[in-house]
């Protein structure tokens, strides 16, 4: 008999399979694999891309290199094609009954490393620290701008997960409105927050601990587990274990563990999935919010294993065809002691 | 510049890609293509189906055909491969401070025609029609299930857009619950009734008549539309002219016009879009409040012209490179007088 789950921050409901629950066998998929060709994130093409907004330049006796040119580790542009303009000031208008605004927002790059080879899961843990405080560097620069209500961090890895150039590469979207998931989810952990008055992320994160079966990892700081009501096989989240509202005030400590709970996470879907495509998202509070008690933030990462399965863009309805418990089982058993080769 | 916009309903905001508008031919895809081999709903293979619900067999002579033999037009029979069990009592249950409940619910294909090589679009008008009324009759019937809260009917065409038998077949699930997009019309729907004392559904329907830009077709029942703030490119609505909540509470008559409105859609939408993959979903009242002022039911139809976009699984938000106004203007022009042929 299948099973109905509510997720207990948005209050979704998702049919859970469990009679023919599905193994990571049973996904047919292609694994991503590296193909090559010209690529304008490489290490000496810096002229082919926007100028960059900020890079990371260890400095070789003494001197770092110039902006624009190799040197670099991590290095952050403009999204050459971007979905929003970054020019002019902030616009809502009428059309009648419906409401518009001009599409004022910020839309960037993070080139992860400038080897094409490598993929955030094969990076060092020292190189992803330093993408994750890339992230923080453009977020507190951008919270400056007060035209912006929200600042999303997401990647797309692989073409069937939407990316759309194949060099590691995350991205950044500064946007004057909030999207909607991130207004339900900050109304449900509101409403939770109000009737308990506690953080409904902190109650998660005490009873994933506490029944273990949906846990896939842990360390000192953060914990990584297959949420109860997931909407795709082997949804996995990564949350801070102590209650903290945005990603951008963690600590620097905070960025070292964090980095390697999601090195960890990444290699043992590589392994057990067989290195699939994916998206991952990090869900923070807004701008203007970014300390309370009822929002947490976290990282949320889902496989691209099934097809777009249709009627769920209409409902939001889904069927997840393996038990949480069981996706949990097999990414906490997974060894990860050498890194995943990837096939060229 | 691009525009961010607002859906009126449900309050989620989109951003409409206006520099570099994408037309009918700049999508890449693959058009549905009929390949054949071996069918269970093919006529002739009755008993390959587990036995049926409900079928339409014209009667031959004053005697119609027998259940799971040949001589039916539309047959409805369970999915062979459900997601939710029919037998047993719902029974809600904690899990620590999660909820869960055992998946009740019937899960029904409705055969749409016996002939392999017909589409619905390619279907005589008259068996549109005998389709939206076997819609009906099956809604009608599972509403006596007290079990069940919500009846969803939708559609997937085309593998990419998650079908995975190529003959023409809509599906049926009876939940026990809400799911999330009808929840959040709903809410939706109903605030703007307090606020307005008027359908917003309603307002839509009177504000796109009068500027007409987003209008593809009308008939004496029906208006096709390209809504102001749609999520994908080519997204189009059918709805009722007349305040109506509940799909199955349409005369007779409507079920007529909206088989002709359904039609002229869908070969548009072959017509332009070069036979693309879609789905298609009824949003319509809950089973419990199914005459009400707030709730107008309609058709949501949402071709599959762009990869999954990756972050909008996890955000919410969309990225449309079509604005609704080019969208309709192109399906409004596509002459349809021939029926599009289907590649064999």
């Amino acid at each position: 008999m299948p099973e109905l789950r509510k997720d207990p921050i948005v209050g979704r409901w998702v049919i859970i399979s469990t009679d023919r629950a599905k193994r990571p066998t049973d996904f047919m998929r292609e694994a991503v694999k590296i193909r090559g060709g010209f690529c304008p994130f490489c290490y000496g093409n810096e002229s082919k891309t926007p100028p960059e907004i900020q890079a990371y330049r260890p400095s070789n006796n003494g001197t770092a290199s110039q902006r624009d040119t190799p040197g670099w580790t991590v290095r952050v542009v403009p999204n050459k094609f971007p979905a929003l303009g970054i020019e002019g000031n902030l616009n809502r208008q009428a059309e009648g009954m419906f409401d518009k605004m001009n599409g004022i927002g910020a839309h960037e790059v993070i080139i992860e490393t400038p080897d094409h080879d490598k993929t955030l899961a094969t990076l060092p843990p020292k190189r992803i620290e330093d993408v994750l405080w890339t992230f923080r560097d453009r977020i507190l620069d951008l919270k400056k701008d007060k035209r912006f209500k929200y600042i999303l961090i997401f990647k797309n890895h692989g073409e069937a997960a939407g990316a759309s150039l194949e060099h590691a590469h995350s991205q950044l979207i500064a946007l004057p409105i909030l999207p909607i998931y991130v207004v339900e989810e900050l109304q449900g952990a509101k409403q939770y927050y109000i009737y308990k008055e506690r953080c409904v992320f902190c109650d998660i994160i005490r009873q994933e601990l506490d029944s273990a079966v949906r846990v896939v990892a842990e360390n000192e700081s953060f914990l990584t587990l297959a949420p109860y009501a997931p909407r795709f096989p082997f949804e996995t989240w990564i949350l801070p274990k102590q209650h903290e509202s945005a990603f951008e005030n963690s600590s620097s400590h905070m960025f070292q563990n964090l980095a390697s709970a999601l090195k960890n996470l990444l290699m043992k879907a590589d392994r057990v999935l067989d290195n699939p495509p994916y998206n991952l998202v990090i869900h923070s509070s807004p701008v203007q919010d970014s300390q309370n008690d009822h929002y947490h933030w976290h990282i949320e990462f889902m496989p691209k294993l099934t097809k777009t399965a249709g009627f769920e863009w209409g409902t939001g309805f889904y069927i997840n065809p393996t038990p949480p418990e069981e996706a949990a089982k097999f990414l906490r058993e997974a060894s990860v002691e050498e890194p995943v080769p990837v096939a060229g």
